[in-house]
């Protein structure tokens, strides 16, 4: 049997087998997950990408793209897909993982597709506590990649320095319904795929925009790239190291602080069934005594 | 100062002021509310009617023609009014209340409107609790009114023992879209205003899935009725009293579990604040030795 203590070391150390172990045990909540939460030390703060849009926009090209370009620079890079459209997670991974194999072999990348189990990438999957995991194994860059719909949106920004939205020429509709919610959430937004017609209509009026948002703030930077080509990648990593400058950690408290909240919450909650409720109240129906708060009160000082 | 145990009592006996007062206290937690919850003791068991519907079908009228008839056998009737479009309700007070003035004369009748806050009769209003305040009251019946849409619907089977489901020859659509639900729901159906056109084909409709449904089970009765000219009322109470003959605890059991668990569940995390977690987690941040799962056994030894 591994030993976690074993394991933990080599996580810390930068072991690629030790890492997907780790996670593995985290994300099914088998024997040893707790300690190695529990034990997590970052050694350096590793930036973490976040990079969402709608399916079909290209992100896991972009990022294929951006991997290539960090890692020419020695630079060692983590993913985590939690879109479960993406080509790096289950399902569809014979089809398109052969785009990704160079990267397979590089032992300064590291590739990890998460389940989502419905909740795409919510919080009440294990994203968060892979992330932590995946910030010990000495990793320049850690990016996320998530579907852009609802709720995860809104996680990423809490996860991310930095967030990036990847949209194409067509996005135009989608970009004025979620108008708001989307100039929030982008810190750099990627028009892929800007060799197509209507890319300079779309880019003009995503500059107005972003001009009309919080003049104050960090104005969202906006880069033309053609992923398949690796063009616009170098000015996107660019435009990511200005953002990582001024980063704040608000989000990141607030996000931390509402998954904190939800495991003192299960386990406060543990010792108490509903079904172990309903025959108990059951019980004092037939005898029937049963009053809702003296229930509470006696539920509450048998606990103790 | 009123002395809350002298409320208590007078409540037991069957006091109507009493019981406004005490349902007052409970539904906006003042002091006292949970001595009264805790000292409930209902002295005989009141059926509990609830009445539901899609609004404009005529409960509230239904409900007025049910009281009269049963304020002249010399029962003593107890109504809760959660509908936020019944005329028993808020707001449209003045204009529809004229209707009911009879019954407000009445010392055997006590009705209440709840304002909902938003959750249409939703667990997390005081519903329950009230309920539990009225059965102390002295009455031989309790009606719920609540409008007939989504949870409401669910919690309802769980607080009435008969559930009436009141419907217009108009309804056809909404019955065939709620079939499933709708089914599981009635123990009574109620076509009132059934002197319009259509009635028949309608009330056609209706035997028909009513008895495609559950053969073992209790077979919903349906009662055709003219509320505003006192028609139908007398079947319906009759059936009424067939359907109280055998009735089960079980969904009430499931319901006032529910209730439990989210009183344990509020008493548990009182003492944990996401603001002041974020602004520890802020903390930790900055002095960069943060993590998730030390930071929570603390949170939760330092409650000990």
């Amino acid at each position: 049997m591994e030993k976690i203590s074993t394991l933990i070391h080599e996580l810390h150390s930068g072991n690629n087998r030790a890492l997907a172990r780790c996670i593995t045990i985290v994300e099914n909540e088998l024997e040893g997950s707790e300690e190695i939460l529990k034990q997590l030390k970052p050694s350096k703060t590793p930036a973490i990408i976040g990079v969402t849009g709608p399916p079909g926009a290209g992100k896991s090209t972009l990022i294929n793209s951006l991997i290539s370009f960090l890692s020419k620079q020695n630079l060692r890079i983590g993913v985590i897909a939690i879109d479960p459209t993406s080509p790096f997670n289950y399902g569809s991974l014979l089809g398109d993982r052969v785009r990704m194999s160079e990267h397979f072999t590089d032992e300064n990348v590291f590739i990890r597709s998460l389940a989502t189990r419905g909740s795409l990438g919510g919080l009440s999957s294990k994203t968060i506590e892979i992330t932590d995991v995946m910030k010990c194994a000495g990793f320049d860059y850690i990016i996320v990649e998530t579907v852009g719909v609802g709720q995860s949106e809104v996680e990423i920004v809490g996860l991310a320095d930095t967030t990036v939205l990847v949209l194409v020429p067509e996005s135009g509709d989608e970009v004025q319904s979620l108008k708001s919610g989307i100039m929030e959430i982008a810190d750099i937004f990627v028009v892929n795929k800007s060799d197509r017609p209507g890319a300079s209509g779309f880019l003009k009026n995503l500059h107005q925009l972003v001009h009309q948002h919080n003049p104050e703030k960090w104005t969202p930077k906006i880069v033309r790239a053609v992923a398949t080509k690796n063009e616009g990648v170098e000015e996107l990593f660019k435009n990511i190291q200005l953002h990582l400058a001024q980063r704040t950690t608000k989000n990141r408290a607030l996000l931390y602080a509402e998954k904190a909240y939800q495991i003192i919450q299960s386990r406060r909650m543990k010792s108490v069934s509903k079904k172990i409720l309903t025959e108990k109240i059951s019980e004092y129906f037939i005898k029937g005594d049963f009053n809702l708060y003296r229930f509470v009160e006696e539920i509450e000082s048998s606990k103790k």
